[in-house]
């Protein structure tokens, strides 16, 4: 419970309606979408403009309160899960789209505008916002800079990072900063960079400018699909190496395919050990070059089958089974465990082998979809939270994909960010070293750890507590106290 | 000069000729290509491996000795400008390209490596290195990173930033750092970014791994010219709003037409108000619908006169001119001043004609020549050092032009950094909150601020010093000391 003076000072900023701290209130924003970590905060804040941002700042910085920023809720690292000693401070108000320049190709956008608002609200000029999370009816544009949010379109054009020209925020000392541009560069360290990916530890965003670009007059995808996973993983590797850009490639496995064809009817091959999809998309002429010579190095990598979209309809009905796969893992297993890693496109084949064995060994099944262009594995555990055991084995199982993704020369997060689930991975990841830079970056913005304590960033001590010790270069690394 | 136990405990590291201290030594040392600025350092160090690095900086950090480090000395801003009271850390032995992967389409470089290098060792594999500065044949990667190095492909291919995946580097402390990963994402606080465009402040590089390009089939390259200034740039803003991103999008105007002509036989109409350079590439397809978009779209922007290249030889030759526009400048006037300054593109014909007027005002002529598609200006202010006043003239009109930069929402810097040259420009650009967080940044990584000192951020005591303030929203930023 807050103290009555906290209250009294957040009740002179805030109505009523806006400072929630009654248990039933604040039970909905318990977690986020990764509903393995719940925890309730003092109160939920509901600001409706910047100033009132900077004012509940200043009182939680002068209190020294952890304070939790959240957009939608949607992601799935528990990057908005709450601090039970702090309050929650929702950006749900924050909806405006506040200016479409289309000459400039910019969009001036308030942290709650809805990914996909910004699309629609961009069409009447021939424009869009590329990157497209999988949430992207829900999610929101703070939380996409918060996490550096990607998509099926990634590959092509960017993650959210290099879609984002501005941010506007709140230091936790309630100070007001800009970082980026209208011009494409600025000068200064890129702190916009720096912003885009920071998991709400840096600053609170109140206004986010992006880059909106123009809608492809032409896109087609390809079905190919393969009897040998090891296969689809070449290529995919003889694709790339061809110079192709694909505007996006995904694969499916066979455990995959048959839990989405019962329930969409994409019309995939049931009888496929993979699936590969691949989008061209541009000027007519480019897409024809472009799949025409798709389809070759598809063929000639061994793919069994390969069909090629005639019109819209068919494009978004092939696309519309790898968009409904984590549903899919729904009905075939009470519950499934999404794991997030990246890896150099060269180890697909035996990645995907080794987590087989995984599977094997820890007796649960594991459906494999992805974006395959960007060696961005979404590796689903089915498993039964009802069935003794089975929530560790996962978790174990989770881990060892993790690690395996850093051996090859990988990374611990692709999209989803590392939140509070990931802080293990972290340790594994990075050297002390490493991890004191990024201590001393928190520290530079935020010296008392106010903005969402205890994610993204592991204390050494931590990483010590949990045995999990980054091996670097044959050498372990030994574990040292953080410099601040 | 060094004191005797310095020079011993470096002498332990270096061999002689690889730790220079007399005068004539260290003279080729003591500006890069800001000329301007000059200082000889203490000593010029060369080491050859990054064991030498780490005990070079672990000594000069407990000597408290600032260190410069630097690469080919091309910079134009002054970022390798000795400290009178440090050394110059060379990275001229590391030229070793350690790999180039055709597959994953990446090249892991020492720091020495020249830009044009890069991709002349990639060219077997059908793949170059796309950042493209004038000084490529020169330049190295490594200061290329310290940079954010542009150049006129960038457009369309990204910064230096865009075109990094790893970079690995030595704390002022010692300690061995990678940020990066080669996964096309990586956890953590984005190091990489921050980084890249950070002049040497940061970390010493000592190994980068660049992203390769496949060389496209064809480019073609149209010229157009125009009797009004205002008209080119609106033909700019017509081609991007049109959805094309040009693989190059330069302007010329008048003076910089009549002074490149006679020298280099570009074919360039010599009755031009301005001419722009635009430039396709890609399969031929493509090439050929966006050469016939652009086409039109020149024509129906005002365009007196539209050339295609027919030939590769022509194509060329059409880019000879853009690219000898510097020298060119020195057969018109016995000096000249290179400003560098970013603006929305909205805002290119009025800037040019705001600094048509400055000229006039300072009775100093100004050759424009620049990436128009990026509103990246070059402003070329011609003087003569000899002359008295001039100097101060040319620092002066440089200034208002960055000023005016700032003012249309720009900034003072598109790719040649900051350094010495424009502490006072990031004073107007920058609040002091905003540039307080530059100062926490450094203090992260560099406590005692021993690497390249005195570069890149001013303190708010120099912005107050040099009577150049902040006007933010109205109000002017009240100067304080920095936190740190």
């Amino acid at each position: 419970m807050l103290n009555e003076s906290l209250l009294a000072a957040l009740g002179e900023i805030l109505p009523p309606s806006a400072l929630l701290t009654a248990g039933e209130d604040t039970r909905p924003y318990e977690c986020d979408g990764l509903t393995l970590f719940r925890a309730q905060p003092l109160a939920v804040l509901l600001p409706e403009n910047e100033a009132q941002v900077v004012e509940i700042l200043k009182i939680c910085n002068a209190a020294r309160l952890p304070v939790v920023a959240r957009g939608a809720g949607t992601g799935l690292s528990g990057g908005a899960t709450p601090n039970i000693d702090g309050v929650v401070l929702s950006l749900a108000k924050f909806k405006r789209i506040l200016a479409i320049d289309p000459l400039a190709r910019t969009a001036v956008l308030q942290p709650g505008v809805r990914n996909l608002a910004i699309s629609e609200a961009a069409a009447v000029h021939g424009l869009y916002y590329a990157p497209d999370p999988s949430s992207q009816i829900a999610c929101t544009i703070g939380g996409n800079v918060a996490e550096n949010s990607g998509g099926l379109h990634c590959l092509k054009y960017g993650l959210t990072v290099h879609n984002v020209r501005r941010v506007r925020g709140v230091l936790v000392t309630g100070e007001i900063v800009e970082f980026g541009s209208d011009a494409l560069d600025c000068a200064g360290y890129d702190l916009l960079a720096l912003i885009n990916g920071s998991e709400g530890l840096l600053a609170v965003i109140t206004e986010v400018t992006v880059r909106l670009t123009p809608k492809p007059r032409e896109a087609k995808c390809i079905l190919a699909a393969f009897d040998d996973l090891a296969k689809a993983g070449e290529a995919v590797a003889a694709i790339i190496a061809a110079g192709i850009i694909p505007a996006g490639l995904e694969m499916m496995d066979r455990l995959t395919i048959s839990a989405v064809e019962p329930f969409v009817h994409a019309g995939y091959p049931l009888d496929a050990e993979a699936i590969l999809l691949c989008e061209s998309d541009g000027t007519p002429e480019e897409v024809l070059a472009e799949i025409d010579e798709m389809r070759m190095l598809l063929e000639n990598n061994g793919a069994t089958q390969v069909e090629v979209s005639q019109n819209e309809a068919q494009r978004v009905r092939l696309w519309s089974g790898r968009k409904a796969a984590f549903p899919a893992a729904g009905r075939i297993s009470p519950d499934y465990y999404c794991i997030d890693g990246t890896i150099p496109r060269r180890s697909i084949a035996p990645v995907l082998t080794r987590i087989a064995e995984f599977s094997k060994e820890f007796g649960l099944r594991c459906m494999n979809v992805f974006h395959a262009g960007d060696g961005n594995l979404h590796p689903l555990i089915l498993f039964d939270a009802n069935c003794p055991g089975d929530a560790e084995k996962t978790e174990a199982f989770g881990a060892r994909i993790l690690d395996l993704c850093i051996e090859v020369g990988g990374t611990i997060t692709g999209e989803h960010g590392v939140g509070v689930e990931k802080l293990g991975g972290m340790c594994v990841q990075f050297a002390s070293a490493e991890l004191e830079c990024f201590h001393a970056i928190k520290h530079a913005f935020d010296e008392a750890g106010l903005l969402n304590p205890g994610k993204a960033v592991p204390t050494l001590h931590r990483c010590a507590e949990m045995g999990r010790m980054h091996v670097h270069r044959g050498q372990l690394a030994h574990p040292e106290l953080p410099r601040f």
